[in-house]
């Protein structure tokens, strides 16, 4: 059978609260989002996480899917529940999902934003059309090998909703309202790319990931100074090339400076610290959008 | 022996970790905070805690201090932990302390504040001096019997400085300097209120607890909306009586609306959830300094 659905995820990890709450609310009220006609599943991503209102229990799910280490069903709640949720929704899986909508909250002041992993043909068409609507920022990650095993990779097509401002198991309103609008045009593009009405922008405008810079640490690997106040609440925004990245205690600066034209992102996103990360940082690209992508994502989306 | 050292606590609860960072760079770093002569003794609260990046292991640290638990040496570790915090630095401990500073932060947008509890003149004239040096406001609780058990409450004289918002487990370079000013001035004002140059304002304001609000829930305990938009981030904001309380998924308001005069405080903090507080409410009010205030807190301070 091929694959006929589109997956929405929340509570990836189990301190997001936000999105769970959202598709609670929209289960029981379903005119809260529309679904344009799509043949939609929800699914909390890390049940147990969620209950225990933890990121995850032994491992971030987030780094799971990772086709080797599935292949030999690796030990752990988090690369159990990988394994489940591809038999489950997954393009092959019991009910086939074609597309993966994963939604996020993050520490950060990433505003309503993409996240989107590589350059799959089908997932920058997504994109390209809900930034077209919504005119939303785009992270592109890709080419960091000490990240790699997100969700929606292990899908044809996918991405993540990252909306913050928020702390960490805090339900914010605005948050979901966020989330709510995001997740509300994927699915409106995705019915009018599968209708054949979808148009894409000219351009697309992603910030691609060019890699991440962790606070001055000591030999103990205790912080030496933090993310600089300039930087702070600054994602997405030019900054001043020379600008110092981290402040010290006593208030001064360090000499670590920004690069002209890096743009940072995912500035103090708590769940960072235990991956070494302070911030990523990223430049800002504009493509063309290629004739090779709408096509990609109809394909896919022709059985939906 | 009489009471004769100030006592600061950082990190008691394990995941506001801006404070015990500043501590443990004041360490390092004598020079950043000018201890104005006094004796200082410097403690992790919850170090058990901390490690974990967790509020606490059993229960609340900050609400263990009650007499008759800590009299017949109730289990769990925060009970044990209050008590062994009493036998060190307690009035009467090994390394007596007069004066107790709590540093906390929240997830609310409290800025950098000040929480009395109850109406001790010793704390009213340290909160007094403190307000007419920085302006910041303060959160007078009282008669609460839902929330008891206050570390600073076991010494003859103790605050919470308590800033934010900032989300638990991170680390800000703004939150960090607010804590080291709101600390420093408190030393500043006990060294003069020892030394006889403390001068008290006029007029001390407060906002004094009214009580809290949780969310509405349902028959299940689930949240069937959440803190209104407008509240949220408005702590200590005078907002329009009508105002409604709390906002639903699909953004329709709830009736529950604001009364006249009512200024909430702790909006939205992340640890309450637990606790069935989405916010407090308070009013604003503004007290002759009273002339018993100072002389309480010097007497205190005289053998310090």
């Amino acid at each position: 059978m091929s694959s006929c659905g589109v997956l929405v995820v929340a509570g990836t990890h189990g301190n997001e609260v936000n999105a769970p709450w959202l598709l609670q609310q929209w289960q029981a009220c379903p005119d809260l989002i529309d679904a344009a006609g799509l043949s939609v599943q929800r699914v909390i991503g890390n049940p147990e996480a969620l209950y225990r209102r933890c990121r995850y229990v032994d491992r971030d799910l987030n780094r799971c899917f990772l086709p080797d280490q599935l292949e030999r069903e690796a030990s752990g709640l988090e690369f159990q529940r990988a394994g489940e949720l591809l038999r489950l929704h997954g393009a092959n899986g019991e009910h086939p999902c074609a597309v993966a909508l994963d939604l996020h909250s993050t520490t950060a002041a990433m505003g309503n934003s993409l996240v989107v992993y590589g350059r799959r043909p089908a997932d920058l068409a997504l994109a390209a059309l809900v930034q077209g609507a919504l005119g939303l920022p785009i992270y592109l990650h890709e080419a960091d090998l000490q990240q790699t095993g997100f969700l929606v990779e292990s899908w044809p097509c996918g991405l993540v909703i990252e909306v913050g401002p928020v702390p960490q198991g805090v339900l914010n309103a605005r948050v979901v309202e966020q989330t709510r609008l995001g997740l509300e045009t994927c699915l409106t593009v995705l019915g009018q790319a599968r209708r054949g009405s979808a148009r894409l922008p000219d351009a697309l405008v992603v910030h691609r990931h060019l890699g991440s810079r962790d606070l001055p640490k000591s030999d103990k690997g205790e912080p030496q100074a933090l993310v600089h106040p300039e930087l702070q609440g600054r994602d997405w925004q030019g900054i001043a090339p020379g600008q110092a990245m981290f402040r010290a205690a006593d208030g001064s600066d360090r000499s670590e400076v920004l690069v002209e034209g890096e743009i940072p992102v995912f500035v103090n996103e708590a769940a960072y610290t235990e991956k070494s990360i302070a911030f990523s940082l990223t430049r800002r690209e504009v493509w063309p959008v290629e004739a090779t992508w709408l096509p990609a994502l109809q394909q896919l989306l022709s059985a939906v």
